[in-house]
């Protein structure tokens, strides 16, 4: 299948995003149904690293994955194509993030029931932290070419993130990376977000990620 | 030197960013100074390629270099420490661009007279693509490992640059990026947008990027 539904979102008319996203996240709640915004740089890896997770845990719990991008749907088609699971695209009208509403409308066009939601937030590094989606965590994919100082120079993503996934370590050999070092400035930030290093494309630490994420959508649902 | 002055700027109070963006432009031409606007994903390499592009050209012109960064002086004391240049830092308070007033706060702060004065943008491909900062030309840094479809998504961005630079092309071989296909997706955005192959860490291509600031210096100025 080479087509998928593009929603066209559009930014919350109301102003208080919290209060949406909290309400959203007590209809998640009440579904059992836990949602996962994942954002990170332009080409750090996330729809790679979720084709790869999404494969290691699809007959154990029902996914879905929304797409979030300003234009284009190339990362839902990769995701049905790659996985088989239910995924939509979301565009954004040139927005740089999504709020609470425009997860909404993106979740009421999914229709079924899900245990796990995944929702590819657009990539930046800076709009996204802003807005609480109403997801039950937030996490951020940094790779290894993009350098280990990046926690310094964008606060908020990394303070409003449960999980770091340090990506791309197979090019570890060819760029001045410390992972060391980028632990510390991601602690400094948020001492209490995880670590993990992986490699969408070879597959190193993808089974880590699926275990943390077992755990939470179990933890969700108690 | 390891300190940097850091210039806390502030988003124009003003409604018409345009306007403002036109102004400084004529005050620009008027002081024959060339702005550069530099535009990015985070880790794309903005601040190594304008080092090496800087030392390259500091001697035939007077340049003075802007970082724009939401937090950290990490850029301009690289700068410094690496060009001998001034350099000066611009905190956004968070916002993820620079708009006409915050840059024109910017160079105030530089006081003195330059051939040359570069913007480094916040790293993002979404939002400092909206804003003219009022810069003479805006150009696109686009690093291998972010993968060769960024235009494809971030379709502003590659609208309003004149030039991408395709950087890191010393990876190419542990990166899926197709060139010939990248240039295609420019091409689709802006079929004016000049592109050029550049390693800023082998220093491939920067004799190519120079020569291009060479003749915009040069045209500016008549």
């Amino acid at each position: 299948m080479d087509t998928v539904r593009v929603i066209e979102v559009k930014q919350s008319v109301f102003a208080n995003n919290d209060k949406r996203a909290n309400l959203l996240r007590d209809e998640l709640k009440a579904k059992k149904t836990y949602l996962l915004n994942v954002m990170s740089s332009p080409g750090s890896g996330k729809t790679t690293t979720l084709v790869k997770t999404i494969n290691m845990l699809k007959n154990e719990m029902r996914i879905a994955v929304m797409e979030a991008d300003i234009d284009s749907d190339k990362d839902a088609k990769t995701v049905v194509r790659e996985t088989g699971v239910d995924s939509i695209q979301l565009h954004t009208g040139g927005m740089c993030h999504l709020d609470a509403e425009m997860t909404r409308q993106g979740i009421a066009e999914l229709a079924k029931d899900y245990d796990l939601i995944i929702l590819e937030n657009v990539g930046n590094l800076v709009c996204p932290a802003e807005f609480d989606t109403g997801a039950c965590k937030s996490i951020n994919i940094l790779s290894v070419p993009e350098g280990d100082d990046k926690p310094l120079k964008y606060p908020l993503m990394y303070q409003v993130s449960s999980l770091v996934l340090i990506n791309k370590i197979d090019v570890k050999p060819y760029f001045d990376f410390d992972s060391e070092k980028c632990k510390e400035y991601i602690a400094r930030r948020n001492p209490h977000c995880q670590v993990l290093e992986i490699s969408a494309k070879t597959g190193e630490g993808i089974e880590e990620f699926a275990n943390w994420l077992r755990d939470e959508v179990k933890n969700w649902k108690e």
